[in-house]
């Protein structure tokens, strides 16, 4: 079984002259065949390398991606959602060709309810966009895998990061979705209220679903009051078990931290070159607390003792904003700055999660493989919930490499699964992991995967060849 | 539209005489077609009459449910799963015949690993017992639905209680989960890693599915600390209003209340009178605290500040926990309280959930309506996740008292609905609300659910009747 997607082609299945014409007689300029709008459209950071979508369409409402999709169904060609381009896994490739719906115009928020704690925006909302604008009402929404990605497409992903051992992941903080079917009907999945048990959860169904079962249209989050105290914090161990112990206890203790990194040496000093700080280039945890300030300083105090008796030392405070901004940038920029360690290099990133108390056992084995291999590397990882990122650093020149940084991943694969984990935690399938997936989850399990795709999509033009084959 | 099931008869499937033969040869004395065991597997606490399965096996294992349901396929007859028969909506009633699975002997804790604060136990364990053997190391399982449900059941109807508002449902605190399909093939759905990306999340399809998609075998949970210190209090208001105002007020403060609930004047009162109480007989809410002694404290100052400037009064502690014990048991037993307070009754429940600043609307209009109407009732309600029950006390013998309380039950509905809300929050769809779910989710919402059916359960064998009709 291999552990990327299979390299032999894809069934093609081209736009045919008539359904580009009768998009740019309904969309004018907002349907695009032009090469480089397409290839801006498919492109994105995996490696796979397949020729761009046949047409671009820059949708402004849910009621223009109805139509769109439906006239895909007449033609039974593939429909792919394209939010903001920032997937790891080529969710985004038009491997079989289609038509890339772009849905970054659908950028407002529609509703906000601070009474209620929820949300209602288009899918073309970043997360920076839509922090900016509940700031003013005391809210944020948590969830924060890195990049500015779109509040569609981290639907679509199940996308979390590093808040999510405190709030949870989009998996828990999606109340409602708006989403166009593979026939071209819109349909509300959920209401606003918090919980329900009125049939299958719908919603939970599209949410993780990589654009294979319909096109979200609009999202009702959850929300939150912004802590009335934060602080962050820095602490180096004298091991990567040791910070993992530190965190295990942190947890049992029911201390209520929101977000608890761990960063590798190699991932310190890349941020300490790359932001000109002066970390200790050890194994790091880097947390923060939220809460009232009391609360925050009872937590910090609890977490520093457990931190000293796991040898954890050199305990430092971020309290201003403008500290905590300064670690959590470098924490953000971490990917990008491991990948200038090595210059024209690119990443073969990992994404298992295990159980917390099998996460040093695993990194432990997949450190001592790629130091045996001699690849470079980083790591960082969001230890609270077991979830962590190994950046092999590849020459694109060197296909080898390449082949090398494969075979790791797909031994850590092997090793997270026999601990009861997964291969991705935030990132999803996508074409890289299908084979992964298929040990994951068995061969039942994705041929009943495959049953309620074929259900929802008998046609099979949602995103195909995502997650699984046809 | 109406708001109860069809009464018009189901299409009945029994089981065939070689079914029952082969049953009895391979599972002897545990498969029992004795008259009493069926009707006591034949009725919960719905209204309806049906006659009982036809047959009713005592399952001891994952393997032998999978023998069963195969069985059960091979002839194309239902087959109903048991747990404590504790639902509310007719979710175990054998409306087309067949055969009920009882998993209640299925009720060993299998694993449990405190380091990554995770359990594994079989359907049949019911919570109170989980909660006895998690004791000892410290932890808990917070979803408490009231009655003593098996944890296979809570997972079937996406159950949730007093703890929701800081906990989360079943919906987020159910990790794996195994199940028998409708093939009678075993299948694991997740892992023990505390988030996935990979693939469709077959978990929460499971999660509410009410037996209609198979039987559920083995449950992967969360767990939480036992918190270091818990207290709980009562204030009365003037209003109802000023309850579910001060409840906003709390949640946007960022107050993680464990517990929130509202008790109405008449559930007050039937509690006093069962329990030998003194309360107050205005609104009134019952609160929890979980956290540190100094976290606890802070709570409890913050939420006092907000009830008296919303005129709450009477602000009385329970911190012993015997004391705590007393009210908590009284408002776990509010309901045959309730009950009690018109000897003979039965009670017409209703589970609508609504967007919290909705709420005081959504109960003033119910209340005005029953008022009207002139039935006894009493209203106990989640009220921090906008879920409330109102009990319509019926005498049995006069039918038009129960199409009155049916009647203002669906007003009830209807509004819930235009307020954004569900017409059942943690009780589950059933027999009782497939109107409702129609209105709610809309045709093409629950079409898109009965395809989903279609493909996991051709035969149609699993629950049939539930949820919606084939």
């Amino acid at each position: 079984m291999t552990a990327t997607a299979p390299s032999e082609s894809w069934p093609q299945r081209p736009l045919p002259a008539a359904m580009i014409d009768a998009l740019k007689t309904r969309f004018g300029e907002r349907c695009s065949t032009a090469r480089a709008v397409r290839e801006q459209h498919g492109r994105d950071e995996s490696p796979f390398d397949v020729p761009p979508p046949d047409a671009v369409l820059f949708a402004e409402s849910a009621e223009e991606v109805a139509e769109a999709v439906a006239l895909a169904a007449a033609h039974a060609v593939p429909v792919i959602p394209y939010g903001a381009g920032s997937s790891l896994e080529g969710h985004l490739l038009a491997v079989s060709g289609g038509l890339s719906i772009d849905v970054s115009r659908m950028n407002r928020v529609l509703r906000i309810e601070p009474d209620d704690l929820t949300v209602t925006v288009q899918p073309g909302v970043t997360r920076h966009q839509l922090n900016q604008e509940l700031r003013h009402l005391g809210l944020f929404f948590p969830i924060d895998p890195g990049a500015d990605a779109s509040i569609g497409g981290m639907c679509a992903t199940r996308a979390s990061g590093t808040n999510a051992v405190r709030y949870g992941t989009m998996r828990e903080n999606v109340l409602a979705l708006q989403v166009v079917t593979a026939e071209g009907t819109r349909l509300r999945t959920g209401s606003r209220a918090r919980k329900s048990s009125a049939g299958y959860d719908l919603t939970r169904l599209f949410v993780g679903s990589e654009g294979t079962l319909g096109v979200i249209t609009e999202v009702t989050l959850k929300l939150y009051p912004l802590p009335e105290s934060v602080s962050a914090a820095v602490c180096s161990f004298p091991s990567i078990d040791a910070a993992v112990r530190t965190t295990i206890a942190i947890i049992q203790l029911g201390v209520p931290i929101a977000r608890c990194e761990l960063l590798d040496p190699n991932a310190v000093r890349a941020v300490n070159r790359h932001d000109k700080l002066a970390l200790p280039e050890q194994p790091m945890l880097l947390m923060e607390f939220h809460g009232s300030e009391a609360g925050v300083r009872e937590q910090a105090e609890a977490v520093q003792l457990v931190a000293q008796e796991h040898g954890g030392a050199d305990f430092a405070w971020a309290v201003t904003p403008e500290e905590r901004t300064r670690l959590w940038t470098a924490r953000h920029r971490a990917y990008f700055a491991g990948l200038a360690q090595r210059p024209g290099c690119r990443a073969v990133t990992t994404d298992c999660c295990v159980p917390i108390s099998r996460l040093a056992e695993c990194i432990g084995r997949a450190v001592a493989d790629v130091e045996a291999d001699g690849l470079p590397y980083f790591m960082v990882g969001h230890v609270g919930d077991g979830n962590f990122h190994i950046a092999y650093l590849v020459d694109p020149e060197q296909p080898a490499e390449r082949e090398r940084a494969e075979a790791l991943n797909e031994r850590l694969v092997r090793h997270a699964i026999t601990l009861d984990g997964t291969c991705t935690g935030e990132h999803g399938i996508g074409l890289h992991k299908q084979g992964f997936l298929l040990e994951e989850a068995g061969a039942d399990g994705v041929a009943l995967m495959r049953r309620i795709k074929a259900a929802l999509d008998p046609r099979q033009i949602m995103n195909p060849g995502k997650i699984f084959r046809a």
